[in-house]
Formats: structure tokens, C-alpha cells, sequence
């Protein structure tokens, strides 16, 4: 067969909604113009039909040739070996699991480019790489590992925001270039990784499920498990214990309403705290050319999602506060007060103060919040991606720490006189929001300090390059 | 005039603020760098000013060239006739309307690229598209559709997010791939869409209004059409004829706010039903290489849709639902129930269970909206094109089955004993909340159904690319 | 040293994790793909590292070259002399302040291509741009300036939405050539600036900060500040002069949600009052071949900023009316008033009207507000980018009038019979509501206007280029 059936194929191939001198290629010769994909499957059709439009004519190899569902228009499809032949680049786009059949292709895959747009279920699922089985199955090709980062859509629809580049790996430089023309010609960029061996980092990248998220959402479960058994030990048990009461309800929305406010809270200010002990170390150190601690880099690269956090659970607060009059056990509370006020003939007393401290303590808590949302907004890529980033810092630096200065205020003005009642520390333990006012109030001292004059100067030098003068002598002597 | 005139104009082009030797073409031809634009209106100017950033020399054709408002700084105008001459390629930035004067330039357009960028107003305006209208008029140039659905600003701001894709299509490959070689060098990928014969479908394209929302929406107002209907029926009309109370002020607040969740409840499940559907046909056929039918395929295409009208209803809810408390109707009601409370004397006891149900009802609503609020967010453009593939169906499935389950849940906390109750049926017909419960809770058991390790492992292996052998058999039997 | 030492450096450089034959440029002499950084700071290592996975190999030049800190894998350090000797290129990665060394290297960088990609704290911190204070220190080098504009985030993860464009200016056209194809190779789009003289206004770009917030925010604090006067002097200093009572308290929560709306509503109907007072500017001059006045065009430049910061004010508004029912002040007024009702006996009856008027008024609230988040999340550029210039205008512009049509009819349902109520003018003003509903009114009535047949027929034809024939009369009559 194939000799016949192939000049058969190139006949066959006539694209319809495609000139047949492609854009930008009008000298190059006709076979590279041809490209193989192998496999029909959501992959196939969508890198074809992407290809076909760029110009490209597409043949698809398949088991089936005849009965293989819905091909994008004006591609052609024949056997897999016939296919193969007849383009000097092959687009694998199989499953792992049906490579085998490859082997037995070798003869006609010799000398060309073997593309591997294969991903894995599961990280490790293999001893060896997709893409190095396949060159241990085709020795005779030049494999080379590329476009599986990109989702069958940006395949199809073109590069997107975040699915702009094509990692690729593999030996043979010219083999590389091949491919790397047509990711260029679909409008990607390429980003060289190397050999082959690095085709199993390119197979774990689109496993990855946040992994930048991971950290600040075990600091977040962490902390809102121990507050919420901290607050139910002191309310619920308590009130059990010392009172015999059940107040046990108050676990949904109460003491969620407690333990939310106080995760966001430290949260946010862990955000700021890597930034302010950088500059401590800065200024400690005399130069900003030392590397920062291993554990400081990781929590600086994590403040955005430590922040998103944050606010998640901020906005959680906004929720079950407002929500907090409707509720069955406040309004039978009110009642209940207004029905005891009439029947012991008591009158109440407009307390002027009691109504600033509210007022106060609500309007920090929106304008905190409003700037928070804010905060997040700025965080959309889109969003950042359009601010200078004089504007960015502005907003993250100036507006951040606005936003932790209203909280914690907001949280003082909840305390109010709470912190010198004796009644507060039940058990003699404070309460969870006395414990949540630390970290932001040791923050913003620190931050002060930062700000005052000569330790600004100075950490302004620092930063434009300067180094104390005593610790190049020190380096010297070192050297010497 | 022309010759003497045209030279002319060549010796004023001296941009200003724009290198004589523009980029990456050092060797061109004099000739190539100069473009000829018709019309100085915003398009016009648009485009022409991109162009002088990007390197080309522009002469504007023009009616009234000493009088034709501000053009680009660098930029040239001059008649439309020699503005013609001196460029090889022009593009035509006139309205439809004005196009019939080009018919008398033919003889000066003869053998250039004329390059359509015009849009309609309406669909089916005119017999023909734009651009065979132009080819009519002017038969001696290459007239090649582009740019047109592209705005003034993206023109002018370079590509963005989504508007980096220039279509085109025209007849001669080399009138093409010149439009193309400017499109790639302002920095959009281009796409070729064949012959000037697809004109008329690149000029439809910016007249599209929202065609994927379209069924969604049509689904949203047909909801909450029939539902407001029946809980009014149900409660302003029974209460008119039963009780003989006018209740119609319910109307504004407490039924929309009956509708709204409703809407949102049963369009979120309606996002996951096809993907229910489609595996349980997918393990049926015990393939996976069938297409799906018709209607399946366009339900799938709308589900992001789907989920966010949801949101938005969602959304209306949660502020419906806020603005309870401070209701006159509400205060009334709790006032009075106040004052009948201490006028007979009664004493009300707090009831523990109620406490716990309202305040799950409450809690289950505002984590079930927070995690829709987080589908709605990666869906923004910026933020899936942030995700991998994993995390993205990480999110919109996992996240998005937790959201339905906790909004389900929610429904069904609101319910609790009226399920029972004798007195919940009015005219002997369910609630309108129940009803909004039929579709999760098919969805939800259904997805369980497939969650059961030995179905979840079947649909794996042909979603994988297995198949039921009895098909191939019957398949091979029927080829035979 | 020098030629030994470099012909070391030369050797030392064999990247690691990128291939020896970089994409694209198999055919480039060996010279070209080396490229030289001066500065090991953040940039220079974001440079660095970006220009390795492009394909390029890097050479540092550093002060200290065995102490300087972590390098990109595969990077290679040495002296400045050595460096700058062995590429044509050399990046510039040093703040200004330490520019002055680079005199002492002007006989090795004779000749090269010198890229300068510093910022400035401040603007207008130096007499001359640091690019041509650059050239004057290295008469005998091409200085060019470029890459300032993106942040090290973009340069070392790649081109992003916003920061796709590097602006260039330089003498020498094929010293701006080399660096354009670095640029580009790098995936960024290029825009000449033309020569040296251009590098000011390059360095000042990333100095903005949100300069087109700016009038926007002046109007927001301004209108704030003056209705925040209004107010008090109406409610708190009126109660404290006229009744001797201090409801200073209300300042807090109560005033601030009087104002917040009242601005937003303002805010929100200036975004649409340009494009009304442009419409009857061209029905007026028969034309829209006329320039609008400057500060027509200024105001229409920031209408995205004004609707913004309208929805802003709207949503605190929003959370100050939801927190109302959790006040103090209104349980202590409401309990107050059910004490008074039973203490005096009176029965209150339901009125339906009341329950219309403020159901409605909370409706219409809901649904503006619902409209116009929609508003500001098709604002966001990833959104507003997917959109067709149809669809955008129809958001913008039909969803808008409807926001502020249903937030105008909120406000006059919240006046309702206090128009005529003569007690609602203290001290003969009318209340701040009542002046916020002049700007929006008058817009609407306007649009209004617009919208009859007649009107909207005549717009439409100047729109498409059509003129006043007397207009042209004249101007013929002007000319001849």
C-alpha cells in the first residue's frame, strides 16, 4: 500500500476554508507545510483545527480511518502509517496507554519529529516519562516533548492570558526548531527546557492543584481549627460547666461569626510581617545583597494568596454579622428584653457613648473591608497587569496597610472596655480576640518604627544599593 | 496634478516622533513601509497612529484634506488620488455608505491591496458583504477583509486579551499575506479565513450581542416568569380569596425574594445535569467516540453562562434576604407580636432546636454563596487563563458540586417540617421551594451514583479511549 | 587581564538548562546570542534569567564578581571590563547614582550597544533623562532606552496583558534594531519613540501614579467633604440649635449613609452627562467633523474612573444601610417605641401603603445597585476585552441608563411625600437628597430628549459622517 495510498492522501488533501499557500510560508516547500496528528481525541481535533487555520494542512492517522467522529474541516485522515509518511512532523496525540502500537511504526516514523502533547492522571503513574517511552519505542525519531501545559481550549482558541507559552524538551536542536516554528506560528511563545530528561517536569506541570495556595490554606485551617475549639471550650463548655446552660447553638453562626474575623485578621497581617522583617534584616545586615532566609522567600512568595484568604474569610464575617438580626435567637433576646423593661417597669437611658463605640466600631469594620475588597480587586490579574508598578506598590503597600489599621481599630473599639473587666477573662484565659489583636499590633508598631525618619533613610540607602561601609571591609579582610 | 503632487507629498512624510528606518525592515523597499489610509474618521485615525508607532510611514486619503480635524503626529493627508499612488496597499476606513466614489479612483487603485475594514450597523443590511461590495466597484485591486472586528481602542492600544486575533479573507494569496505581514507586525495573530466569499461572516461577527447568553437568559426570565406567577397564585391570590387580605405588598419584597433563590438554586444544577447526562450516555453507548446529540452539545457550551445568571440571582437573594430587618412590614410584625405578647401575658420559651436549625439554614446559605462567589471569580477571563487545567476542573467541578450540595442543603434546612405539615399545601399544590428542589436532587444523587467505585472506574477506562468490545464487534460486523 | 580572562568567560558560558543552539537563530553568529548585564539586582537577575529560557546566553558584569549573590542558572559572571567586552550588547541593570564607573569602561564599550532600563524614584530628580546622562558618560556607545516600563515580575515571567509593549527611543537606528529583536524575541510588542530625546517622558511612564484618577477622586472627596458639611449643619447642628439636642453620635453611621449615596448617585450620572452634552453639541453643529472642547474630551477620558468610584460609594452605602438594623441607636429607638405603644396603650395599624413605598424603595435600591456591580465587573479589562465593541456599548451604555434610571427612582421613592412636607426644609434648605436627584434628573429628561424619533434620526446621520449642507456651504464660502 502506502507509496499508492499515500499520493492518494496528498491528492485528497484540499482544505476547504483554508488558502492553499498558507500566511508567511509562501516560498517554504510544500512538505513542511504538512503536518500528522496522530489520534482523533479532544487534543487531536482541537490542535488540528487550530493548525488549519494558521495555515497549516492537517492529516490525522487513525486506527479507524473511516469512522472516527467529527474531524475539523478541511483535514484529511487515513491510516496511521500512511499518514506518518506523508508529513515530516508527527503530532502524538494519544494516551500513553495506546503508545505501544508505535513501535510497530518505526520503519515510517524514522528520522522525523515525534511531538509528545501527552499529560498523565497522576504524578509518578510511570517509571520513566511519556515522552522518553515513546523515544525508547521510536529510537529512530527525534522526540520531542511540547504543548501539553496548554488546555485542549487554548489549543483551539488561541493563546490566552496565562497559556501563552509552549515548554519544550527534547534532543536534536533542528528537531526543537521545527516544533518551535509551528508554536511560534500559532502565536505562543517558547520557552527552551532543555534535553528529554526534562520531559517529566513538563508532564508534572499541569498535575500541579495550587501549589502556591497550599501553604496559606494550611495556615488557615490551622487557625481556624484551634480558634473555633478555643472559643467553644470558653463559651460553650463554659456555660455548661460554670452555669449549667446549653448554649451549644451558638457554634453555627456565633462563635463562626467569632473564630472568621480573627483568621482574616492575623491573615492579613501575615502578609505584611515577611516585609517588615526584610527590612529588619536589611537594616541588621548593613546590605540588601545577602539572600533572605529560605522560610522568609517561601512567605513572601505566598502573600498574595495569604491576603485572598484573608479576605475570604472577611468577607464570611460580613456575611454572618448581617445576617445576625434575622436570626430566631436575637430577635427572641430582644423581645425578651423589651417584654422584662415593661414588666419591671424599667426605663432605659439613651447612652451617648454606647452609640459612638457602636457607630465607630461598624464604620472601621466597612471602611476596612471596602478597602479590602479593593485590595482584592487590584489582585485580578487583569487588573494587576494593567497598574505600573508604582501603582501596584501604592495600592499592596500604602492601602494594605491602611486596610490592617482599620481592622485592628475596628477589633480594639469590639474590645472597647472589655480589656480591663475582669469578667472577660474566664478561666483566667483572655479572649480570642485579645489574642488575634498580636500579630497586627506588633505589625503596625514595627511598621511605625520603619517609618520614622532616620531608620527610613537609611533603609531607603540600603535599598538603592549602599552597603555599610565596615562590612565591605569585613568581606575584604575575609578575601584577603 | 498626481505625479508632481504625489512626489510632494512623499518629502513632507517625515514622522516626527517615529525613526525614518522603521523596525525589522531595514531592507524592505521604501515603497512597502508607506500605507495609504481612506477616511480620517476615529477607525482611520486609530489605526493610523498604531501604525506610525510601529514603524510604517501613513498618508490619510481625504475629502477635504486641509480640513479633516486632527490626525496622528507624523502622519500625512493629502487627496484621495494620490494618496492612492503613493501606497501599495490602502486601507479603507469609510463607511459603506460613502464607498461609491472609489469606483472613479479605479484606475489609481489598480493592482493594490485594498483592505476593508468596514462594519455594518445591521445584520442583512445590504444584499452583499461590504467587501464584495468594494471588489465590484474597484475589480482591478485585491480587496482582502481584515481588521474589522477589532475596536477603535484595541486598534489603537495594540492587542489585548481577547481581541489579539485578526481575521481575514480576500482573494490572491499575496494581497493577503501583505494585510497579514502588518497585522502580525502590530502584534496580532492572524487567521485566514479563505476567500472574499467569508466576508460577510467577519462582518456579522461585531454585531454578535451575547449569542451564548441568549439561552441562558431566555431559561432565567422563563423561571422566573412561571415561578413569580405560581407563589403569587399561591399566596397573594389564596390569601385574597381564603382570607379575604390584601397581601399584594408581599409582591416588591417577600415573593421576589421566594423567586429569586429559587431561579438561582435550579439554574446551578442545570450546569452539572449535562455533564451527568453526558456520562451516564457515555457509559450507555459504552464509548466515548460518539458525538454527543445537538441539544447536549449546546447545553454544554452555555454552562459557565448558566452558572453565572445563577450568581446574579444569588446575589439578588442574599441582598433581598439582608434588607429583611429593616422592613416596615417586619418591624410591624415583630412589634406587634411584641405587644401581644405582654397584653395576654405570655411567656415565650427559647426553643434550642429552632436556635440550631435557623442558624444551620443560615450558615449552609452563606458558605454555599461564598463558594459560589469563588466560581464566579475563576471565572473571569484572567483568572481561569491563571489556572491549569486541573485546577480549573478542580474548581468547577469539585467546588461547583460542594456549591450545589450546600445550596440544596440550605433549601432543604428551610423546608424542615413543612414537608409534613398539611397546612404547607394551599390549594393541595407544594411550595414553589420545593419545587426548586426536584432538579438538585436528581443532580445530586445521580452524581453519586457515579461517584460508586465500580461505575466511577468504568466511565475512567472510556473516557480513557476504552470501548465495549460487543460495539467494536457489531461495528466491524455492520462495516463488513 | 582582559582578552584572557574573556576567552575564559567565553568558554565557562555553556547554559545548563537550555540548549547550545538557541530557537530561531541557528543561523545567527555566535556574538549575537550573547548578551551582556551589567548590575546583578533584581532586575538584572529577572533579565537574565528571562533571556536564558529565551535562548540567549548572559554574561554579568559585577563589581564583585565571586560575591554577588544567586544568578540564574546557566549565567556566567566576570568583571565589567571582561563582560562588556564580549558582547555586542550590553544591559544596563545599575541604578543612576552608580552610573559614573561606566566612564572609566568607555574604551571597551565603544561601539556597543548600550541598553539603558533604569527608573527614577521621583521625576524630575535629575536635570537629564539617566539615558542621555548614560550617553554623555559613553560618548563613544549607542545608547539605547528601553524595558523601563515593565516591572522585573513581567520581564522575568514574560509578557503580560497590560505590559506587552516595550517603548524604545535611541540614536542609531541599528543599535534600537538589536534591541527591538531582543525585545521581540522576548515576546514583547515593540514602539519606536523615536530619538534620546524621548527617554524623559519613557523614564516618567513608570512614575505615574493613576493619573487618571486623579479628577474623579478630586470630585469624589470634594462632593463628599461639601455634603458632609451639608448635613451636619442640617441635622446635627440644626437638633443642637434648635431642639438643644446632641445627636452628634448620628455623624458616625447615620450622616455617612446619607452621603455615600448621594455622591454615588452624583458620580454615576456625571458618567453619562458628557456623552449627552456631546450628542447635543453635534446635533447643534450639524457635525461631527468638529473637535469637542478640551474639557469635554478630558471628562470623557475618565468616565470609567467616575462610574468606579460611584460604585464604590454605592457599596459602602449598601453596607451602612445593611448594618443599620444591628445598631444600637435602632434597637434602643425601636424597643423605645414598642415600650410607648403598650405604655400608652395605642394600637398601630399596618399601613399598606408605607409597606409599598418601602418595599419598592428597597427594590429599586437592590436592582440599581445589582446592575451596576454588573457594570463594574464588565469593566474589568479582561471582561470588557471579551466583549464585542456591540456588546460593551450595550452594557455600558443600555444597562447604564437603566442603573441610573432605577437608583434615581430609589431616591425620589425615599422623598416621597417629603417634597411637600414643609418640615423637611429646615432653616429654609431642602435636604441633600433633594440636590443630589438635580444632576441625574436633568441627565435623564435629556437623554430622554435624545431618544424621540426626530432627534435620534437626525444624531444617527451626523454620526455616519453626514453634514448640515449649510455648514458646508459656508465653509466652501470661508475657503473660496
Amino acid at each position: 500500500m502506502s507509496a499508492d495510498r499515500l499520493s492518494s492522501v496528498s491528492k485528497e488533501v484540499k482544505p476547504e476554508s483554508v488558502s492553499l499557500s498558507p500566511l508567511g510560508t509562501a516560498a517554504a516547500p510544500e512538505q513542511e507545510l504538512l503536518l500528522c496528528i496522530f489520534g482523533t481525541g479532544d487534543l487531536g481535533r482541537s490542535l488540528g483545527q487550530r493548525l488549519l487555520q494558521t495555515g497549516y494542512r492537517v492529516v490525522y492517522g487513525s486506527r479507524r480511518p473511516h469512522s472516527c467522529g467529527p474531524l475539523p474541516q478541511g483535514a484529511q485522515v487515513t491510516s496511521h502509517e500512511a499518514a506518518a509518511q506523508s508529513a515530516a512532523l508527527v503530532l502524538v496525540c494519544i494516551h500513553r496507554e495506546n503508545y505501544d502500537f508505535l513501535e510497530t511504526l518505526a520503519p515510517q516514523l524514522k528520522g522525523k519529529v515525534l511531538v509528545d502533547v501527552s499529560n498523565n492522571l497522576k504524578k509518578n503513574l510511570y517509571p520513566e516519562a511519556n515522552a522518553e517511552y515513546l523515544q525508547r519505542l521510536v529510537p529512530g525519531a527525534h522526540v520531542v516533548k511540547a504543548f501539553n501545559t496548554l488546555s485542549a481550549w487554548s489549543l483551539q482558541n488561541g493563546p490566552s492570558d496565562a497559556s501563552r507559552q509552549v515548554f519544550l524538551c527534547g534532543t536534536g536542536a533542528e528537531a526543537k526548531q521545527a516544533v518551535a516554528d509551528v508554536a511560534t506560528k500559532l502565536g505562543f511563545t517558547v520557552l527552551d527546557r532543555g534535553s528529554l530528561s526534562a520531559a517529566r517536569e513538563l508532564e508534572d506541570f499541569p498535575l500541579q492543584l495550587f501549589p502556591e495556595w497550599r501553604l496559606p490554606l494550611r495556615i488557615a485551617v490551622g487557625l481556624t481549627a484551634s480558634f473555633f475549639l478555643y472559643v467553644v471550650i470558653r463559651d460553650v463548655v463554659y456555660a455548661s460547666v460554670d452555669q449549667g446552660k446549653d448554649i451549644s447553638f451558638r457554634i453555627m453562626v456565633s462563635l463562626a461569626n467569632k473564630v472568621f474575623p480573627i483568621v482574616s485578621l492575623i491573615m492579613l497581617s501575615l502578609c505584611y510581617v515577611p516585609g517588615v522583617i526584610a527590612a529588619f534584616l536589611q537594616l541588621y545586615r548593613g546590605t540588601k545583597y545577602r539572600r533572605f532566609p529560605d522560610w522568609l522567600d517561601r512567605w513572601m512568595l505566598c502573600r498574595k494568596q495569604l491576603g485572598l484568604v484573608a479576605l475570604g474569610f472577611a468577607f464570611l464575617h460580613v456575611l454572618y454579622t448581617l445576617i445576625i438580626p434575622i436570626r430566631y435567637y436575637v430577635r427572641f433576646k430582644i423581645a425578651a428584653s423589651t417584654v422584662a423593661q415593661i414588666r419591671e417597669n424599667r426605663t432605659s437611658v439613651f447612652d451617648t457613648t454606647t452609640a459612638w463605640r457602636g457607630d465607630s466600631f461598624y464604620s472601621m469594620g466597612i471602611l476596612g473591608f471596602g478597602l479590602f475588597v479593593l485590595l482584592g480587586i487590584t489582585s485580578l490579574p487583569s487588573v494587576s497587569n494593567a497598574l505600573s508598578w508604582r501603582e501596584f506598590s501604592f495600592v499592596q503597600s500604602k492601602l494594605g496597610y491602611l486596610t490592617v489599621f482599620f481592622c485592628t481599630f475596628h477589633t480594639y473599639l469590639y474590645g472597647w472596655d472589655r480589656f480591663l473587666r475582669r469578667s472577660t477573662y474566664k478561666w483566667y484565659t483572655p479572649p480570642a480576640f485579645m489574642l488575634s489583636l498580636v500579630v497586627p499590633s506588633v505589625l503596625l508598631v514595627l511598621k511605625l518604627l520603619l517609618l520614622l525618619p532616620c531608620v527610613d533613610r537609611s533603609l531607603t540607602r540600603i535599598r538603592q544599593g549602599w552597603e555599610r561601609p565596615d562590612l565591605e571591609d569585613s568581606k575584604k579582610a575575609l578575601l584577603a
